[in-house]
């Protein structure tokens, strides 16, 4: 059966599932940082999902970032698939300001801040929001 | 008319073109690194791109990913849409490997490191190879 890894049950919270992906909140107050995880087993690459997730998996991408442009009031999304530590596939979709604090580098050189309960709660219900 | 922005000519080498992208290679020796550069006029996301192309661009990266895992020997994969400094829709893929100078972090925290002329052409012939 799919399982999210335990890393991301820790350092994330859930929004909403999508077709093929669960999507959850980086809890990373420094950035609007959403993850898209596809509910696939031992997937640890965009390449090993069939044919037809990698094209939902296209759509999913192009829907979530519409959608955080929208609600984010930016142009500048970071798309990525890292894996490096927690191998279990997984896209990084970071809205990025040219004001925010690690512009034009990259979100890794800085280091993360916790979202207070409240602007957790907020954040989350204007995300689910902006999906529907 | 579709025109690659300057930046990536200063720093990448032309290996060969896809329907949709131009694959360079990024001119650092430390990772096997090559950036797709769908052909289309003034698109800066994947979501700027029609669906046919979006298709088209998950179908490259495919391609792509699965001729890096097999010629450079690893399963790990990073995928990268930034776009911080260039704007211009290019999409980063990084084989990766345990014994990288940067594992597991980013490629982005170590300086970059040009390839001498021999072993550019080489590895530029070998990628060559492995996409056909």
């Amino acid at each position: 059966m799919f399982k999210i890894n335990n890393k991301f049950l820790n350092s994330s919270h859930y929004i909403l599932d999508l077709k093929l992906c669960t999507v959850r909140l980086n809890d990373n107050s420094k950035f609007p940082w959403i993850i898209l995880i596809p509910k696939r087993k031992n997937i640890n690459d965009i390449s090993d999902l069939n044919s037809k997730d990698q094209l939902l998996l296209m759509k999913e991408i192009v829907y979530s970032s519409k959608s955080m442009k929208k609600l984010f009031k930016t142009s500048n999304l970071n798309v990525e698939k890292i894996g490096n530590i927690v191998s279990q596939l997984h896209l990084h979709i970071i809205a990025r300001k040219k004001n925010d604090c690690s512009w034009p580098l990259s979100v890794w050189v800085v280091k993360r801040k916790s979202y207070s309960a409240k602007a957790l709660k907020l954040v989350i219900s204007k995300i689910r929001i902006a999906f529907k």
